[in-house]
């Protein structure tokens, strides 16, 4: 058998760069946990009349089939694995909302898969990490502000502990723009809410020119573009939309929401959130207020979180469940990342301890050493043969292991690194706590 | 849309189960590290020329369609689901040999899919854990000592922090087997084999019989049982093989290699493992060392553990990549656990304080304090509405959230278990470390 091709669009990880994406995870994990926000997996199928109901994405499914299955059966319902973890949880709610408590927080992660032609930066699998709270009938509004401030403060501490790019997300409110185009007397606002979502991509003047052909007037096409032009760091947003004349009652309360989002965030994560009133979220399925989320000097990478209200996640024929979430795209953030040498381990296995073999009648007391330092968590291996000790410490120096061990219980332990080598016992040594795990950090320039 | 019928063979979990399976999940990953294990995934797909090659299984495979796919084009090859984690583990090894330092050691916790027809313990979608030493050209015969090991260690963490029943590990060896056979001067070793690994099914008096068919006299029939029912906790079946009678230098081997194994499983997780003569493990694709494993009381289970090994785990025309591994089945091992509720979670939410709410104004106050206990690590939530006080504590009561807040940072926190009310300040009041985090126990008869 030759060598075999790598699949494009899924990406795999080396050890070492699988410890980093690891590490993240545990991270992200734990700011969730720190919440309130409970662990859920959902299998990697739905039928495909759930998952067909979201519109546009239906062409990258994967469709599922039973290589023994009789083909002339029909199938009742054709399975398909989860584009998106969105849908899934939707269900999981519907499927537990009896054994559930309302409001609900959970986090998720797990791979998702697209049958999508592959490009930079786009995977057919890749991993997703979202956050929801979900509520039963209704949902309080500071559920908004809470979502994007847990995202931001897990994004920071990866920031801080790996030097993880810092991050800016950027809110708006649906019902703030509605309620803006209300104002002006427009009455399809989808039609216009799509045509602004394009002012980044083709620029103001062929918004103008698009939002003619629908018929909307100069003056009221430039007050759509004005506000879509809005960008505060802070509360002003305010004052530059009351500027603009309009008023509608959708439109104070959108005011009120994103202004409660900005402040909120301005005291938590200080510079990683601005109200951007240019933000649609294209065809999405969200009511209110939306979620984006660049890497500060890799936005080209484009959005790795995005999310937002939607006032009916779910809805059993008499319960609607509404909620608020935002997804991090964790191989979108990090597969880049990786490929270019920026998120690095400190080694490429988790041991800190080769113990050295003298011959193989003496392999115990190897092990019993090992043994040792494992009961005091110190990750430990024993070399796999009794070869020269050249050797033996090239084999942990080509792992990244920090030391060898020599002799038995009373030995001696070498640190590669400066090649010092003291006598130690194995009962009683420990190795720098910065030595003991895998670091993982960042190399930037 | 009414209520969803979960999906057959998809066992899904409910946050306080996936807590158990989390936990049990991170106990893993622990031992595994300790012992040098480096975490790697696998793309969840893999060629169907490369799934194809394990034969038997290739009936339970779930083919993979791009909906949007033109149905008239060929595919080149299309993709399968995978269904264990050593043909990707296998291939794996191939793509990145050369990245990878030998002999590897690699730990491996994902979801796999099968699309057998559903049944008590058998699933189409379920976790395994893997552990696996692959070496290149050759990987010594200590490391048929250690797999069993670690993995055992492992369990007995398991069953010592959260009371998971104790295993039995059972061990055999092929060569052994097949030495003994070929003294016998038996020559088709395999058919003898696939008939004595019935043995445990059909009985001792129905194998002879079977074997009569492929022509061994009674004599030879009798001394192949006689072995397969040999069982021994310590290397007392050395000499009830010798009593047998039979000589061959591959069985001299096989016993050694054995002994080995049943000796250093004695002195480090005494009381867990068998020699077991009569373990096969039907037609895998083992060579060397065979595993299986129970738990005690819960044998009818089958094995949750098996594994061995594999001179040739992978071939790329020049190098051959021999290995042994072991793999756990977690979800085969945690669902029937979980739904017998044997093992339970202390609370369905990581949250250890819910701090209430006095109104929607002083909100900001309730946040502050949350903010103060998640800064030393205290999971915390804040109550989603300002109702009265008594059903703030039923919000926490239902989720088994064991502490509430009242007032600012200077206040009072209630433990709703024994109703003990004392001031705390939010900056220095700590919970008993056993309320810190979610606690995972066994509730056995």
């Amino acid at each position: 058998m030759s060598r075999i091709r790598p699949l494009s669009g899924f990406p795999e990880l080396l050890p070492s760069q699988r410890f980093v994406e690891q590490y993240v995870l545990d991270r992200l994990r734990e700011t969730f946990e720190l919440h309130g926000y409970a662990g859920i997996e959902t299998r990697a199928v739905e039928q495909m009349s759930q998952l067909a109901r979201k519109g546009e994405i239906d062409k990258e499914i994967y469709v599922l089939r039973r290589l023994s299955a009789d083909p002339n059966a029909a199938e009742t319902d054709e399975l398909g694995l989860h584009f998106d973890l969105t849908v899934p949880f939707a269900r999981y709610v519907l499927e537990n909302a009896g054994h559930l408590a309302f409001p609900f927080r959970r986090y998720q992660i797990q791979k998702v898969w697209r049958g999508e032609r592959p490009q930079e930066g786009r995977y057919r699998e890749f991993t997703q990490a979202d956050i929801d709270i979900v509520g039963e009938n209704s949902l309080a509004a500071h559920h908004d502000v809470e979502i994007p401030l847990v995202m931001l403060e897990a994004l920071e501490n990866l920031h801080d502990s790996v030097g993880l790019p810092p991050v800016l997300m950027r809110v708006n409110n649906r019902q703030l723009a509605e309620g803006f185009y209300r104002g002006l007397g427009i009455e399809d606002t989808a039609a216009v809410l799509q045509r602004v979502d394009k002012l980044e991509k083709i620029g103001a003047a062929a918004v103008v020119e698009s939002l003619a052909e629908i018929g909307l007037d100069a003056e009221r096409a430039s007050k759509v573009v004005a506000l879509a032009r809005i960008r505060t760091e802070d509360d002003s947003f305010v004052d530059q939309v009351r500027a603009l004349g309009v008023n509608h009652e959708l439109l104070d309360q959108g005011l009120e929401l994103l202004t409660a989002v900005v402040d909120a965030a301005r005291e938590a994560v200080p510079g990683r959130l601005v109200a951007d009133l240019s933000i649609a979220r294209g065809l999405d399925y969200y009511t209110g207020t939306v979620y984006e989320t660049a890497l500060v000097g890799y936005e080209s990478m484009g959005s790795i979180s995005s999310g937002g209200r939607y006032d009916s996640l779910a809805f059993d024929g008499k319960q609607t469940y509404p909620g608020v979430g935002i997804s991090l795209g964790v191989s979108r953030m990090l597969v880049p990342l990786l490929a270019k040498g920026r998120l690095v381990a400190s080694r490429s296995v988790p041991t800190a301890v080769l113990v050295a073999v003298n011959d193989e009648e003496t392999r115990w007391e190897a092990d019993a050493v090992a043994r040792a330092l494992r009961a005091r968590g110190i990750p430990t291996e024993v070399a796999p043969k009794a070869d020269k000790f050249g050797k033996q410490i090239r084999h942990a120096d080509r792992r990244g292991i920090p030391y060898v061990w020599f002799g038995g219980m009373d030995g001696e332990v070498k640190d590669i690194r400066s090649g010092d080598q003291p006598a130690a016992n194995a009962a009683t040594w420990e190795p720098p706590a910065e030595d003991r795990t895998v670091r993982v950090s960042g190399a930037w320039d």
